[in-house]
């Protein structure tokens, strides 16, 4: 088995993230490089299709994709700790506080850094940066709204940490690094008193 | 119980047809008029606070919402026929297959629309036209993707009908009906023999 990731992407970093905290290691990480267009070479497309990092390729040649797809499998082979819920009815809750921060904070803001940021624009064709501003203040506004909701519970899901925890993780270190978007400088101290709170765990450093 | 719809909205649809596939006909549903902004209403975001349709409202007060989170639930009350995998193998290959045509398909014609449509300009504001266009060529190439996998395979996710098939029926329906989008008249034929084939189903006339 191997794990297809690009560095400094948030989608690969999500599922490092969700291995780390499973202590899964024994599954080799291979290096895509986004900026040199390999994830679009005939190579790659054989095994993902859609050009798309992740990709988890098994032994018997089958090639897996779609982040969170990917933790479905993980957590069903390496069931513990659990992170996406142990019955149907806390697994869809679960799935619920993940797609909404993957939908209404993580795409906003990847949105804005891909049709904004000049260093995106290799990957990004055509740009869109009226767009891309447009997407940001969407993303500060879910992003204030899970502030409210972090002043009244630990983790993005409730009481525990969860996949939904890692998602907003990845995605606002990714607009950390590229649009310097830091909670505390908005006024938003919940969600940064759970950023810093995550970023100690040792997944956070994958 | 009672499901928040919205009539046409193609993501209520796909909940919709989710339970016609089930048998599932106890669970009463309540429409939301989206064009009177009735989901911004402060009586509607004490349910689901980011304003969106579907939501699943349980008896003891909690609300679900998230198209594909409230599947994962109804699948796991009512599990028959199964839709989204026997094991977590199945399901982490129906999600992907499901994923693809979701972010790749269905979000950007749907993009498309909200961004160009006149008749979205009220829940999509500030529309971008331009980015709108761009979005309508990256679905139909994914389209054409699509189109050549059924060329090969009965269903979106392989061999038998699942939630892949009801997102791609929904978002296509959807696009037919606001962007003229019919396969066919592109040269899509396994895609358009497919639609033809999922609109003769019981299921498809939710």
């Amino acid at each position: 088995m191997k794990l297809y990731i690009a560095p400094r992407a948030p989608n690969p970093r999500r599922v490092q993230m969700f291995m780390a905290e499973k202590g899964i290691t024994d599954i080799p990480q291979v290096a895509v490089d986004l900026n040199a267009g390999e994830h679009r070479s005939d190579a790659f497309r054989a095994k993902s299709p859609l050009a798309k990092v992740p990709a988890l390729e098994f032994d018997d040649g089958r090639v897996l994709t779609e982040t969170r797809a990917i933790c479905t499998w993980l957590e069903g082979r390496y069931p513990e700790p659990n992170l996406m819920g142990v019955d149907y009815d806390e697994r869809a809750f679960i799935e619920m506080a993940d797609r909404r921060i993957e939908f209404y904070l993580m795409a906003p803001l990847a949105n804005c850094i891909r049709h904004t940021h000049p260093g995106l624009a290799v990957l990004e064709q055509p740009q869109f940066p009226d767009y891309g501003r447009s997407q940001a203040a969407k993303g500060y506004e879910v992003a204030r709204w899970l502030d409210a909701q972090l002043a009244r519970q630990p983790f993005m899901a409730g009481d525990r940490f969860t996949i939904a925890d890692i998602t907003a993780f990845c995605g606002l270190e990714f607009a950390r690094g590229l649009m310097k978007f830091k909670p505390g400088d908005e006024g938003m101290t919940a969600l940064q008193t759970w950023r810093d709170r995550i970023a100690e765990r040792p997944s956070a450093r994958v």
